[in-house]
């Protein structure tokens, strides 16, 4: 036995990934994470979550019963037990094909379609397919940071361009120009925006579509919040543009049915010159799509019923319920004066406003602030550093009434205690 | 207009990936595709399919209503709507912790527990999780190529050491000690075998154990074919040897339960004396699970439900049939002079058969082999290439036993028509 211990050696070759640590620092659940464990477990009150986009927790917020029958129905027939092809079955993709083909001037094919476990794996297979060495792609800031962690990953270098608070969080096209050069392949728009709450016109998508035409890049639209809007502008797919330049759009049932458990997204080529095709970036996508999971095949099974039988009313009682949120927020914002949001929201389920240090008396920063009011009041909210924007912070509308009330009492009171003394 | 194309880039700068392309090659189901696409379209007779691992399509497969049940009374609480945290639901984790304690002499925690969707996901999280600059990792030949295709994607290098044929396919530990140097992070093996349907017993696991210690490497145990043995050998965890060197085990309901399509693994560390997270390897774990997709929420709801009231009687009609099937194949294998069977399979749901091109006219190699036996025939088998093994076949046995007399028919005939004359 002593021979043993003296012969086998007492390192080990493994440790950990660096790289990897160092990019999961970045996404919103980490810091989320960290939030939570600066809560005070003395309080007695409830958490008031206003850091995350998942409603679904709330019963006002409950997904329509036809979604849940269409998943039982799927169980039940025993059809979808089996693995699913790479791409994804051929009704769920010909079904998403035909419901996106609603808003746009012509008609997608089900081959446009690949379904991916969520929203966020569309983004993993798109910037592993588009990876390759010394490429960049341009992401938006703020934006959302999972773009940033899957690219630091993948070791596809990142170039930023800023959205604009004066101009409804437009994208800054001349940025966007002077960024590019002949390593770029894409550029990423969220809309309705993550975590601006803002909404496109379809004459700023269109000059997006020309910028990137001129540059020879694609559009990544990521419309996971899509028909969520609530203000005066009407949502417009980028796809619309799929003739300008050639665009990929991102989407989910995760918002719009409020189920982001389910975890069903899907990634659509808006590319009617086949340009993507000619240039191996299909290729590229079903390569990544084969060396990965899939969504559950039921939940696929799923997809026609869900897509072609979920009422109307459904939609419109979501969207009242943002707009009365989306309101109340916007008005309890002008009550406490060390914030201040530059823009309405006019869809998804936040707001960004930015924190004014100058009337605080003892707080570092964004960081600073989210930490000590979690542990004070119980209350999460994101800091905008995580999104991009140091000192600002992205705060959720998207929950119950009395929450948001109870919430921005209690930001309130915080402010108060916290605030420079005249 | 006309100033607009020539001031417009006539090139694009996106491209394909061909490190992608050529890692997704290595895939069961790209060349199960290839082979797919060879079938002859005028021929009337079913195809019959032994080349993958799904007997979820076959009624006699059918899953537990338990499962089922399980399924729908978590969509019906509508409580797994919601985002997943990182690691996976704790009452999911704390019923996989219980239930693969039962074969262990130590007791699993729930922290010591990772959902991934399919084992699949597992496979992609740990590779990512090991991976850094110069390390490697040692396979099994013949293996399970999805290891192949995430190596080469994460760019750790592979190294490969043979399986035994004549000693029931066990681990040749010299190759092994040969092959690794300071830079071996872990070694991988299959047990139940995929693709040879062997079963190791716990001595030669216990030197795969002590092998590794020596090496300072950890054990990547794929024990997705767990408990589904027929032969005298039964099915021994890997985890039983953690306290040897760290062992992590990939598991999942997709073959137990027969539900590949519900795409619920696990990524378990059997590490008593906690070596794995001393040395970084459960941050990268974490770190690689934050930036990527959870299994669907509500079906990490079932699980508790699903592992602890599955009947017994439903596991043994499962491995009855295998046993039956199995036997079958065995048979009928000697009845085909071109091919021959090591080693009779006690467990998973194949078998690897050694392809005599001698006694053929005009067949190439096994890919050519199972292209032509496809056109011909419509029964498609995997070429042994993709598993590792050039001129070796896998079979399949896990399917309706009509289907395995009329494919072992036909294969005979395939036989008959190409065997060379005397």
């Amino acid at each position: 036995m002593e021979n043993d211990t003296t012969t086998t050696k007492n390192i080990w070759n493994f440790k950990e990934t660096e790289k990897l640590v160092s990019a999961s620092n970045l996404t919103v659940r980490s810091v989320l994470d960290k939030l939570t464990s600066c809560l005070d477990t003395a309080d007695t009150r409830s958490v008031i979550p206003l850091g995350h986009g998942d409603p679904s927790v709330f019963p006002c917020f409950r997904t329509t019963p036809i979604a849940e029958d269409a998943i039982i129905d799927a169980v039940r027939s025993a059809k979808f037990n089996c693995y699913s092809p790479t791409v994804g079955i051929f009704p769920a993709r010909r079904a998403v094909a035909e419901y996106l083909s609603q808003d746009l001037p012509y008609k997608l094919s089900p081959d446009d379609i690949y379904l991916t476990s969520g929203c966020v794996q569309a983004i993993e297979v798109l910037l592993s397919a588009l990876a390759r060495p010394n490429a960049n792609i341009l992401l938006p800031t703020p934006g959302f940071p999972f773009y940033e962690a899957r690219a630091a990953f993948t070791q596809i270098e990142m170039r930023h361009f800023n959205l604009l608070p004066e101009k409804d969080w437009e994208v800054d096209l001349n940025e966007v120009e002077f960024l590019a050069d002949e390593n770029t392949v894409a550029m990423v728009i969220i809309n309705p925006g993550n975590p601006c709450g803002n909404v496109y016109t379809d004459q700023h998508l269109k000059k997006v579509a020309e910028t990137a035409r001129k540059l020879g890049i694609l559009v990544i639209s990521d419309e996971v919040y899509a028909h969520l809007t609530f203000g005066s502008k009407p949502f417009v797919p980028m796809g619309v543009f799929g003739s300008i330049t050639p665009v990929i759009t991102l989407g989910s049932i995760s918002k719009k049915w409020v189920v982001p458990g389910w975890r069903l997204g899907w990634l659509v080529t808006n590319d009617p010159n086949g340009i993507l095709k000619e240039h191996g970036v299909i290729d590229s996508i079903i390569g990544y799509l084969n060396i990965s999971s899939d969504p559950a095949t039921f939940i696929q099974g799923a997809i026609p019923q869900i897509l072609e039988k979920t009422k109307d009313d459904f939609f419109s009682k979501i969207v009242d319920m943002l707009r009365e949120y989306a309101d109340i927020c916007y008005d309890k914002i002008k009550d406490i004066p060390c914030i201040t949001c530059p823009s309405k929201p006019q869809g998804s389920m936040f707001v960004m406003v930015q924190l004014n240090l100058n009337l605080l008396e003892d707080i570092e920063d964004d960081l600073d602030f989210c930490a000590k009011l979690a542990k004070e009041e119980s209350l999460i909210i994101l800091p905008g550093v995580v999104v991009g924007l140091k000192n600002w912070l992205r705060i959720t509308f998207a929950c119950e009434p009395s929450y948001l009330e109870d919430g921005f009492q209690r930001l309130n009171s915080f402010y108060k205690r916290h605030a420079k003394k005249q």
